[in-house]
């Protein structure tokens, strides 16, 4: 069974302006170019202006300035692809998750009734779970960890004792939260001698972990990320790490530790922030892109290396070992020439 | 108890030329360097030509026209490490996997009786799994998700709702399948609106998923990972990216959202490849290359950057900074150049 | 409750020189700049001396040269760091896991009374453990595997069939040991035929593993890690690779198949090694940088790239593609001024 709402109840809810048959029944949304009756399409990236004549979606989402450019029932938005997102969270199935402890989970803690855990999952002593928290099947939650009302930990997630996790957060499967941060100090004789991680994370409200993703615990202090980050997958974030409300982090990335990132920064995937820096707030970085020195200043930053067909990379990148010696005979043509030019 | 082989057995299952006894037992495939009476090694990297010579192998595989430096029983065979991998496989033991269900799996739907589910594994609802399937030690198979036959889930794999997997697939420990895309939308304050991924992953027969790997489900369309792929351990595949057959990923590779990458493309470890681009059939991208635009025609594309001992990269990639004021100076002496010589 | 300790006790204990009251009572380990009373803190780095002069600590551990620097009760010992880590292993508090095997976990080995085997936790058929080894909730322990004493493997750990830890060894959550390396040959229509990694992964002891770290196993021979050894979180090490005594690698580090690297190295963040390729003893590799060739002598070497904001970096990083023609412009200029200069 579908459900379908109407377009002028759409409006109703999210605002815009209504353009065209308030009646038309949306039930799904989809991308311009393959969209058909019963969907609604929006444009964002104006590259795909074309397809709004061409779409066979039943209403589009498109900003004020190209109203003219749809032919059909349509929503006027200034933001097209926010109004997407709020839309979608309006369409998308609710499959509430049946509250309660399967057998087979082990719960050594005093939990609220409408609380899930899942099949296989455990949870410590001395664990505070909000209300409508899902613990997914398999997901761990150490002793003595917090987490708050509406969150979901999916399927095989790790939560280390100690931790305390905020409300309305997602921690994907695989993510790892609260494993012994990397710190050793050395011996002459060049053995390691660990250095007990005697830290938590501390993790806020709205924010989303990714799938397999880590997060370290701290050593002396916590590590704490901060109310609506979102993490994607595979990141690694080092101990005693700060990051500030907001910030994304996109997948692959790498924050060392004690490394402090602002507010609503935007972090592209398998980017490297070094430890010890700070990052601003509202601070761009690139994909692939190596933070080596704190950033006091917002805006974009870029280091990411252009590829080339393998034999034009052969001659080039090697040059990279001389750019030096380029620079010193540059200084010394121009020190020649300006004494002939003298002459 | 160990299986063994004659020569001529081999020959005649899996092809090449025989030349020597083709009594010789054969126990196991060792390197040319270390192999011993009972053993066969393969010679692939002319750089290993002087260990024919030494080798204590019983027989060697190698190309035919290094027949004549190989002293004992040998195979000729124009690919030998093709060759040593069929033989391989036909000498590697089987041990099947007891088929069942074990007594502390969930399972919510209906399996064949020649399926393996092992203990703490999970299968939710309306799932369908193929004869000879193996899901593995606390594994999870969620509800809607259709796997082909003869496919192996290793240990704590996790597989979300609705994915659908052919048939001949391996899944490695760790790997998870389906998480939610990275989609957000922002609000003008900072605030992140998350897009649901409405989407599912599809994978073909015969794919390899190494461990900890990531494929996230597509956020209206689908993420399609086609017949034939290989992927390493701790790979990130974003929502709604295509794979063409036969493509091969090595580790810690990201590939961005949206990206499609055609047929037996060969992507090196460590590589990024950004969202929305388009990589053409029979790509060859290097370890650490980020490809940043799409590649519209087949060869190899490199974008790695060499390394310096620490004083010599401290002075040359300084003047990465200055390539552009680099550039403007040799142009100005060029025309300083050019009216000297004019005078 | 909280345990306290005299200082006087403390360099009875570790060794140092004290200066000061050595009643006084410390209880915790504290940065300098938030230190209070009842706790201890160090300055290792000189950039925080200033802090000294201001710190609310009980006690600091400093090198001798900077034992007037602090007003209070002080340690004296040339290596604070090292120390601090001492300390730290000395204060930090011991809860002992209770010993047992969980009902829910499925043991299919005879195992010693002193082991821990948690909640969900699987071990396999023909399995050896060693005294105080504590195997996690839902960690997985394949048939075959041998594991020392006083080893911890952490929830989620995935240890592989046939794989061998040494003692006092610890493998983080999600971490895979053992999964099959990255191994095919291609049929000439770009099939991959799969090559059977018969090999397996060993572990030495004192080694540390961490979250979502993977390490497979050898293809025909084995993987090994050596004593000593510690590896940080989202690690890969490919089959065959060998890893001497006591090297250490940050994060997000890729290590491509049948390197050897050898002992008392440090490897960066992010970093990446070549496969085939030999690193030398006591190499340090920064955060960032890709080894393609084999380091025969120690020292330090990086390849990291500098970051820009990102219209300086347009301008710049572009002109990598020009290195070659510029290289051969500088060449051009200096033999037309020569000429210039000659006449």
């Amino acid at each position: 069974m579908v459900m379908a709402i109407k377009l002028a109840e759409i409006v109703n809810r999210l605002g815009g302006e209504l353009q065209g048959d308030g009646e038309t029944l949306i039930e799904r949304i989809a991308p311009l170019e393959s969209a058909q009756a019963g969907e609604i399409a929006f444009l964002s990236n104006p590259k795909f202006l074309p397809q709004l004549a061409t779409t066979g979606a039943s209403a589009v989402i498109v900003a004020p300035g190209l109203a003219d450019s749809a032919s059909g029932a349509r929503i006027l938005h200034p933001d097209p692809y926010l109004y997407f997102a709020r839309l979608a969270q309006l369409l998308a199935p609710k499959t509430p998750t049946p509250m309660g402890i399967h057998p087979s989970a082990t719960v050594m803690s005093e939990l609220p009734g409408n609380v899930h855990v899942g099949a296989g999952a455990y949870v410590g002593t001395n664990v505070r779970i909000g209300a409508n928290t899902v613990i997914g099947t398999n997901a761990i939650v150490g002793s003595n960890v917090t987490i708050g009302a509406n969150c979901r930990l999916y399927p095989n997630a790790t939560i280390s004792h100690g931790c305390r996790i905020g409300a309305h957060t997602i921690i994907h499967s695989g993510a790892v939260i609260g494993a012994d941060g990397f710190g050793f100090a050395r011996e002459k004789d060049g053995h390691w001698v660990k250095i007990p991680q005697t830290g938590i994370v501390i993790i806020g409200d709205d924010v989303e972990i990714g799938a397999n993703t880590t997060i370290d615990r701290g050593a002396l202090e916590n590590t704490v990320i901060g109310n609506g980050v979102k993490i994607d997958n595979l990141v690694m974030i080092a101990h005693n790490v700060q990051i500030g409300e907001n910030t994304a982090i996109a997948a692959c990335t790498g924050v060392a530790g004690s490394a402090v990132i602002g507010k609503r920064c935007t972090i592209g995937g398998s980017s490297n922030i070094l430890g010890h820096i700070t990052i601003a707030d509202d601070v761009n970085i690139s994909a692939c892109t190596y933070i080596a020195k704190s950033i006091l200043t917002r805006g974009a930053y870029t280091g990411s290396v252009p590829s080339l067909p393998h034999d034009e990379w052969l001659k080039n990148f090697a040059r990279l070992r001389h750019l030096d010696s380029m620079a010193d005979k540059i200084r010394a043509l121009e020190a020649r020439l300006k004494e002939l030019e003298n002459k």
